[in-house]
C-alpha cells in the first residue's frame, strides 16, 4: 500500500533552490519521500495485524499525498535560517508536521461535518461509503466517524514517532520538545475555541482573531518556524524574529484561507464553494461583515450562516453583502498589513541566506489570492 | 484546576510493598502524583490560551482520577524485574500509559456510543450536557463528540510528552520507542477490527480472540511489561518471558472484562449492567454462546445484541442463555488456562525479586471475578 514516491529525482544533501518559495519541488519531494517511507513501514505493521486494515492505511496515505507542504517549508527554513545544515533529519521532522496536519484535518472534518477535503471525500465520508458499499450492519455515518477518529489517532502517533525517530541528535530533539509539545496542545485548544465560537454564534472580531491565532496561525507558520530554529539552536534574538514573523504571517495566512473559503475557486481550494458558510464558521471576515453591514443584511447573514442547505444563490448573496459593506476590502487590507509586518520583521534580523530570501518569498506564497 | 494529590503520603525511592499485587497504594499514589503534576502543567498552558478551556481540562482530569493503574503496574514491574532501580523516571513512563488509556477510552466511548465510564458520564456525554445546559446553538450531541475527540487528542499528545519528558536516559527512551510506538499503532488497529466485528456481526471465536489480542491484551499487559523491560535493558530471554506472560494474561484480563460486562456489578464496573450487550460487542463470550446454544436461542441472542433499548429482563434472558449453554463455564475455563499459562511462564524465568512475586500476584488481580 505504499504511496508512489513520485517521478522526480530526490536530491539529498544539497541546499534547495531559493528561487522557489516553497523550496519547491526539491524539499517537497524529500518530504513526500519521508512520508512514503513512513507509510511503507506502517503498512508492514498493519499488514502484520490483519489485511482488513487496508482501508485505514489507504485513507491516511491518500490524504498525505495532497497538501502544499507549507508547514514543512517553515520548519526546514527556520532550521536553515539558524545555520542548520541541510540534512535528512530536519526533513523528517518537517514531514512529521504533515502527519500532525493530517490528524488535525481528519478530526476537524468530523467536528465540522465537512464532506470534502483536498478535492476528495473527507475521511469520515470515505469510511461511511465503505460501510454503505459493503452493506454492513448499523448506521454508515457512525462507522465513518469511528474510522476517521482512528485514522486521525494513527496520524497523531506517527507524527510523534517520526519526530523522535528523525535521526536528529537527542539533545536537539529534547530542546525542540518545548515547541513541539506546545504546538500540539495549543492547536487542540484552538479547535475547541473555534467550535465554541460557532455554538455561541459569536460576532466579535477580537474573539475571532484570538481563535485563528490558536487554531491556525501558530501551528501553520509560527511554531513550525520556531521548531526548526530551536532544533538548530537559534539564539533568542532570531527566535524573537521568527515569533514576530510567524505570528503575523500565520494570521495573514488564515485570513486568506477564510477569504478563499467564501470567494475561492473550488478547483483550487479542494472544497465546494461556500462550505465555510454552510458550516457556520465564525471567521474574522464574518465578524467584520456583521460590524459593517446594515441591520437587514446582518439578519440575513445570521440566518444563512450554518444553514447546511445554503445554495449557490445564497452563497452569492452573502458574497455581495461582504463585498458591498467593505468587509472584504478590510480583510484584504489586514492581510496586506500583516504581510508587511512579517516582511519588516525579517529586515534587520540575522537570518542565514538563502533562508532569509525564501522566508520573504513565503510571505507571498502563503497569502496568494489563488491557491 | 489541578487534581488533589490525595491524602496518603507519597513515598519515593523505596521499593514498593510486594504483598500488594497492584503494588498497591505506593505505586498508585506515585502515578497519581505524576499525573497531577502533568495536569497542573497543562492547566497553566490552557489557562494561558483562554479561561473558556476549563471544561476540557476538567474532563481529562476527572477521568484520570479513576482507574486501577493496571498498565502502570505492569510497566513498572517489567522494569524492576529486569533489574531497573526504583526511580521517578519509570513512574513517569508508567503514568504516561494512563494518558494513553484515557485517550483510548474517550475515543472508544464516542465510537461505541457509551453513556458511562468509570461511574461518570462519558466525556462526549459530558460535553453534550455542557452544551445543553448553556443552551448553545446546534445539536448538543455534535458538540459532545467534538469535545471528546479533542480531549482524547490532548491525552494522546500528553502521553507522548510525558514519555519523552520522563527523565529516563535518552538512549533508553530510544530503545523503548519500538514498543511504545507499536503499542499505539496496534491498539488503533485493534479498535478498528473491533468495530468491524460489530458491523459484520461476526460469530467467530477465532476472530474474536484475534481482536482482543490487539484491542486489549497487548496494550493492557504485554506491551506495558515489554516497555518496562526494554527500557531497563532486559535480555532477550526475559523479554520472551514477558511476551508469553503478557499475551496470556492480557487475553485472560479481557475475557474477564467481557464476562464482567455482562455479569458484573455495575457499582464495581462503573458501567450499567448489560451495556456491552446493548452496544452489540462481539466478544468471545458471545461467540462461544452462539456456537453452543440452540438455534432458537441463537436467534434471540442475535436479535437482542446491539439493541439500545434492551431492558433488564432482556439482559437477564441473555445471561441465562450464556449460563445455560455452558458458554460462561467455557470462558471461565479459558481464563483459568490462560492464567495458569501466565504463571507457568514465570516459573523458570530469571525475573528479579520482588517483581517476580508481584507479577504472580498480578495474575489474580487482573482476572478477579469482582473488580
Amino acid at each position: 500500500m505504499p504511496l508512489p514516491v513520485g517521478s522526480r529525482a530526490v536530491t539529498t544533501g544539497s541546499p534547495a533552490d531559493p528561487q522557489d518559495p516553497l523550496d519547491a519541488e526539491d524539499l517537497r519531494d524529500r518530504v513526500h519521500k519521508a512520508l512514503d517511507d513512513l507509510i511503507a513501514r506502517q503498512s508492514d505493521v498493519l499488514d502484520g495485524v490483519s489485511d482488513e486494515l487496508a482501508p485505514l492505511m489507504d485513507a491516511v496515505g491518500d490524504l498525505l499525498r495532497g497538501g502544499k507542504r507549507l508547514r514543512p517549508a517553515f520548519c526546514y527554513w527556520g532550521w536553515r535560517g539558524a545555520g542548520g545544515d541541510d540534512s535528512s533529519g530536519i526533513v523528517a521532522v518537517a514531514a512529521a508536521l504533515e502527519l500532525f496536519q493530517a490528524a488535525a484535518l481528519i478530526h476537524d472534518d468530523v467536528m465540522d461535518g465537512s464532506d470534502t477535503r483536498r478535492g476528495q471525500p473527507s475521511v469520515h465520508r470515505r469510511f461511511a461509503a465503505l460501510h454503505r458499499g459493503n452493506r454492513w450492519l448499523g448506521p454508515s455515518e457512525d462507522f465513518g466517524v469511528a474510522g476517521a477518529i482512528l485514522a486521525g489517532d494513527l496520524c497523531l502517533s506517527w507524527c510523534d514517532e517520526m519526530y523522535a525517530g528523525s535521526g536528529l541528535p537527542a539533545e536537539r530533539l529534547a530542546a525542540g520538545r518545548a515547541v513541539f509539545d506546545r504546538m500540539r496542545t495549543e492547536l487542540m485548544c484552538g479547535q475547541y475555541l473555534d467550535m465554541l465560537e460557532q455554538v455561541l454564534a459569536s460576532t466579535s472580531v477580537q474573539r475571532a482573531r484570538h481563535v485563528i491565532l490558536y487554531k491556525s496561525a501558530k501551528y501553520s507558520v509560527q511554531q513550525p518556524l520556531l521548531l526548526g530554529g530551536t532544533l538548530a539552536g537559534a539564539p533568542d534574538e532570531l527566535l524573537r524574529t521568527y515569533d514576530d514573523y510567524g505570528r503575523a504571517l500565520g494570521e495573514a495566512f488564515q485570513l486568506r484561507d477564510d477569504v478563499l473559503g467564501v470567494f475561492g475557486d473550488p478547483d483550487a481550494t479542494g472544497k465546494p464553494a461556500g462550505d465555510d458558510l454552510r458550516e457556520g464558521k465564525r471567521t474574522v471576515l464574518v465578524a467584520v461583515t456583521l460590524e459593517r453591514c446594515s441591520p437587514a443584511e446582518a439578519a440575513a447573514v445570521r440566518r444563512s450562516l450554518g444553514d447546511p442547505h445554503l445554495d449557490a444563490g445564497g452563497v452569492e448573496r452573502l458574497r455581495e453583502v461582504m463585498t458591498g459593506c467593505g468587509a472584504l476590502v478590510v480583510v484584504e487590507s489586514m492581510i496586506d498589513d500583516l504581510s508587511a509586518k512579517a516582511l519588516h520583521s525579517l529586515e534587520s534580523a540575522d537570518v542565514a541566506e538563502p533562508a532569509r530570501e525564501v522566508l520573504e518569498q513565503l510571505v507571498a506564497a502563503a497569502t496568494a489570492r489563488s491557491q
